[in-house]
């Protein structure tokens, strides 16, 4: 049995850093070092010798904390929100004197909605049609959702690649807005509807067959999984890594 | 143990005439009289003694099949298309003369589309929200179809009935048509692709909880038991009734 | 516009009747006219002029809390647990000296389970086949849900009465439990998962065609739109009524 | 633009043969060269100059043309049953001495499926929980079907691999059969009904996420993408090749 990995969490008493701490003291191969948050100083996760640390904190303190931990030594884990291009730099820069620390920054740690978007883009390229279908609460303010975007982004450059030219689709009357969004030649239909939370379903179909995959997100606890994942595999990642779609082979 | 009931079957060497004999021919309680196509006689139909007819003709002839089938006494089930109102009230009138005698006609004698139907006319009331997914094969001409236009229809009346207002919606940006078609303010999406043939589902949605109705048309031998049905009712219900849908309670 | 119903809640500092505060509150047609919890005398309710009280408190105060409604005329909706049979004769005994007054006591309200079974008791008589699939989360102690085995059995009960037979189902190899439960001789799978929460399914089939009823239940706020449909109707049905199933048409 | 392929297909007037003819027919990057059935001799096969064969034949014959193939430095596509291990070996040994030629042989050309089974395997160790439904005609005599089964053990495969411990069921009452089969630790559920064809869902969870995938195969028309696929890669794969897993990444 190998060590636990020692982890540091910060903003540790927000909505999602205590999920975090939740998710860290309930997995056997880690061990909840520190817990920090505004007031507390920095300090006492070098005194806890944390090997990894998780930043759920703001964007107004999240570069400070990146900073302190890589000249530390420390990687992190980080999904703090308000990364520009420009943050992104100034991270890679730091890490580029300390070689041997990784960095990875995650909009979204779902586990599911990663692999949703890989198999899309791996199941394009053999099917004739492909839509989307998302489902959303009705207080969404955007239709389709980003990741209904991206993934019809990714289906139609696969089916590019593949060589696979336009849809079969016959429509003459269209009422408008029946066949839903065009997104890149892909059709995607956003249903809003009180009861929902967030779903997405890709279909495939060639003649004689469909392949469907779903996904269904009922809670942002299901992000833990994710973020135990990167927490484990960020020192073995020198350098920034962006999104948890790497570490999922 | 009744008398099983004598059908005769007009078109009986077409592709759904035979399906009727078929179906005729396997239910407990009906005996397959006679089977009549062009060429032969009516005559044979009066002589195999028939109670009912069942008649998958074509527009042209359908019309001299009814006036004879009333004329004799014979009640009809019709599954032929073409009926004008004018053609309706001229069955109506023949009918008139014979009161005894009940015609049944059909667009579509599929249970399960009738029951979607009847099912979403009596949820829409209590729920927030309501929206229709229909899914069909890519040379489907129309977009939405005829089935989920007419399902939004009857939602959107049961939700003015008990008072509902308009539906729960944030969207403040949308790429044009993802939210689908505004069929009398429910909003109606159609998929189009390869390897599908006729769904539809039917969402309805308040609060925690979700209430969906689905249905998947595979072949069209489903119109039997509908077929069946009405044969079974069509002498107790004399003069004109359209639809399957009042066999449904 | 008629006058808004005046309701009372008891256990108003509860899960649920916090909820059902809110949901009175925010009905146009109803006002909150008091809200009592243990400690705060009943009298209160009197003199908020309460025209009806809904009650979700404990078994231990619930009789006290109806016998005292019954007495000064008002009418009760009930959602506390715990009414065996000698309960509800002791209700039915004090409303039989009220003519005027009703009381309401349902162990659920959710519409959509209401509405499922109902549709499921309608379409069972035409179609060959009905199976049922309820899913979820991994905490349940009994398998299937009570929900799924009293929806087998309205689904068997209709059968019956319809004349039909058995399902078909020509499997001879069977690895044990893979066919699912027999519950009067409809068959129902049970599915446990991590990140379900509470479905059911019910498919019923025929050749060529599939019909799906499909109920998802994900907060018990989705009972509060039957609590205020059962207030709108309680006063209008004196006597004991059982579950909102009545209210449903 | 390359040369298209010369493609030559053995039981060309059987039900599948005369599919792989139409398919053949319409890519872009094949001709179809010749079509040989019981009768006609083999030799037109290579007066036809045909890169490629396609084998729909019967287990009695389907050597033959194998050893006439290989022997003639044609590439074989097989989709005729009967391969024993004793078989598979004989091929092999042909093979042996033309190192330049492929032949592929799969029980099962349908692409959705073999997709569905690497995403299974690829999922499984990210889930706490994962179960199957698998869902077909009620003529079927096993139950679960052969797919099904294959697919829990590679899930269960997976699971152990990732060190993943049993999934979270605290079911105690049972009635016999819900919980569905156990395969490998997986349960596995299969519903029988009319009007189903063959379909199949996995689902995976863990605690507010689900990821499903769902194929569904209506008609064996659905194999042809697989063939023509087979038909594209098998010369570049000198040796026996068995299914076209391989050949989707």
């Amino acid at each position: 049995m190998t060590e636990p990995i020692r982890v540091g969490v910060l903003g540790a008493r927000g909505r999602m850093g205590l999920e975090v701490c939740k998710a860290v003291d309930g997995a056997a191969d880690m061990e909840l070092a520190a817990m920090v948050d505004q007031g507390d100083v920095l300090f006492n996760m070098e005194d806890a010798h944390a090997e990894v640390v998780v930043d759920f904190t703001t964007p107004d303190v999240v570069m400070d904390n990146l900073r302190w931990a890589i000249e530390h030594g420390i990687s992190a884990v980080v999904g703090t929100t308000g990364f520009t291009a420009d943050r992104l730099d100034q991270v890679r820069s730091w890490l580029a004197e300390k070689p041997g620390v990784g960095v990875l920054i995650a909009p979204n740690f779902g586990i599911a909605a990663v692999l949703m978007m890989q198999f899309a883009a791996k199941a394009a390229r053999y099917f004739e049609s492909a839509e989307i279908i998302e489902q959303h609460h009705p207080r969404k303010l955007d239709a389709p959702s980003g990741t209904a975007t991206r993934t019809a982004q990714v289906i139609a450059a696969a089916r590019a690649e593949a060589g696979l030219g336009p849809m079969p689709d016959a429509t003459k009357e269209e009422v408008a807005g029946a066949r839903g969004a065009d997104i890149d030649g892909v059709r995607v239909h956003a249903v809003r509807s009180a009861g929902l939370l967030a779903h997405q379903e890709v279909l495939f179909g060639t003649d004689g067959e469909i392949l469907t995959i779903r996904h269904d997100s009922l809670d942002r606890v299901s992000f833990m999984p994710g973020v135990l994942l990167a927490v484990r595999n960020v020192r073995s990642r020198p350098g920034l890594t962006i999104g948890i779609d790497s570490l999922l082979d």
